[in-house]
């Protein structure tokens, strides 16, 4: 039996918890450890405090396999999380030679100046393994568990690329989805819930959905099934579908991972 | 001086955590409480597992002044939250008839059956104050300081009318932002670095974005002030924009709050 490999992300920033910015890295995240079997138990939007960062990545790097954090890790003032990580390790933190190795030249190719700010970007914690940026040069770093990236959504996705190679996953999550338009949760919620406790090898979910077609407008449920025993999602996916038919409904079923 | 008043929020619901579903609740959250005075400081996604979910409600409602909950009050067997909710306060629940009193004749003026599943809309922990529903009639409920509302972006919206006159704010926290289309943030890192360190009353961020305009990927930075005093952030506004013109930038002041 493969076991289960589980990770944290933390969010890290004032303009998550003030509205300012909308949070895109925790689904990217998401789908990219999914098909390499490690699955996301928990997510901590955080603002740039020192001592939260410090105590969030504590609690988190002894809780799971791995943590991933986004955000602080620019030039300005408030970006603290590398200290802040390198705190919460216990280690020293300070320019590195193999982390100015790659920003010079970036630099330097643009006529951009190495000052303070760009500096502080080379200010990895002692041990720490870099992560390649290849949209902007400026790396994250691995420090045990902890993979430490920036917040801008296109460098994360960038950054994601040197961290695979690094991951060793557990077993798959499977999941599928099948829609049932015109049917309410509440007119199948027994049955459901009835195949649920039939079926405890798979977690199966039920999610309410409203949208406009056109000038009306469309309700209906999507069900998904997830298991890391993919035939249990398959039966749970045509059990579902006879649950909506039950109710005068047309399962529409997503073509699978 | 008044004081200053913090939220908690928590998003509830093993499809946020998968990257099925993409949260937008808390920026609705944040940006409905942030004209109370209630500044949001930090926000958790959990699965749905019941022991999870009242760990987290203790942990958050001992240290904030307010907690808002999304997630799981639905119809389902995984809607679990009302139940966890009532274990972290140490309440009992059932069908309570000041809920049912809502949900029937919403049900039999749509010809809809009131079976097993909404009942369960209907379970209320003892001594909790319903919130009220526009959308869809199933009440959200209050106990202490924890706001329990739905998942369903509009149906949380809707709540959320049935919440203000609940909450007693803070002082009001300011914020006003200058782009600075062009400029880089690591050219204006050193002087923003300055600024922050003398304006202690303000916190000052800094977010560079890189966007498609046409055919060419337009860069620059988003700085923002933020504080309890105006006159703070106004000054802040002023000195930031100039550190934008130091370095050829033409500073875009937004109309402000």
């Amino acid at each position: 039996m493969t076991s289960i490999v589980t990770a944290a992300v933390i969010l890290i920033g004032d303009e998550l918890l003030s509205g300012r910015t909308q949070d895109t890295n925790l689904k990217t995240i998401a789908d990219f450890l999914h098909p390499l079997g490690v699955e996301v138990r928990e997510a901590r939007m955080i603002p740039d405090i020192h001592e939260t960062i410090v105590g969030t990545i504590n609690a988190l790097r002894a809780a799971h396999d791995y943590v991933f954090t986004t955000g602080g890790i620019g030039p300005t003032h408030d970006d603290i999380t590398a200290d802040a990580v390198a705190a919460a390790f216990g280690k020293t933190i300070d320019v590195r030679e193999d982390a100015l190795a790659i920003l010079r030249p970036y630099y330097e190719a643009r006529g951009q100046e190495i000052n303070e700010g760009r500096m502080r970007m080379a200010r990895i914690p002692q041990d720490a393994e870099l992560i390649l940026n290849p949209v902007s040069a400026a790396p994250g770093f691995q420090l045990g568990n902890v993979f430490v990236m920036a917040g801008v959504p296109s460098v994360t996705r960038g950054m994601l690329q040197d961290v695979g190679r690094r991951i060793r996953g557990g077993a798959v999550v499977h999941a599928r989805t099948v829609r049932a338009t015109g049917v309410r949760e509440g007119d199948i919620a027994e049955p459901l819930g009835a195949l649920a406790k039939a079926t405890p090898d798979a977690s199966l979910g039920s999610y309410p959905f409203m949208r406009l077609n056109g000038a009306k407008t469309e309700f209906g449920t999507n069900l998904v099934a997830r298991s890391r025993n993919k035939d249990a999602v398959d039966r749970c996916i045509e059990a579902m579908s006879d649950i909506i038919r039950a109710q005068g409904g047309q399962p529409e079923i997503d073509p699978g991972v």
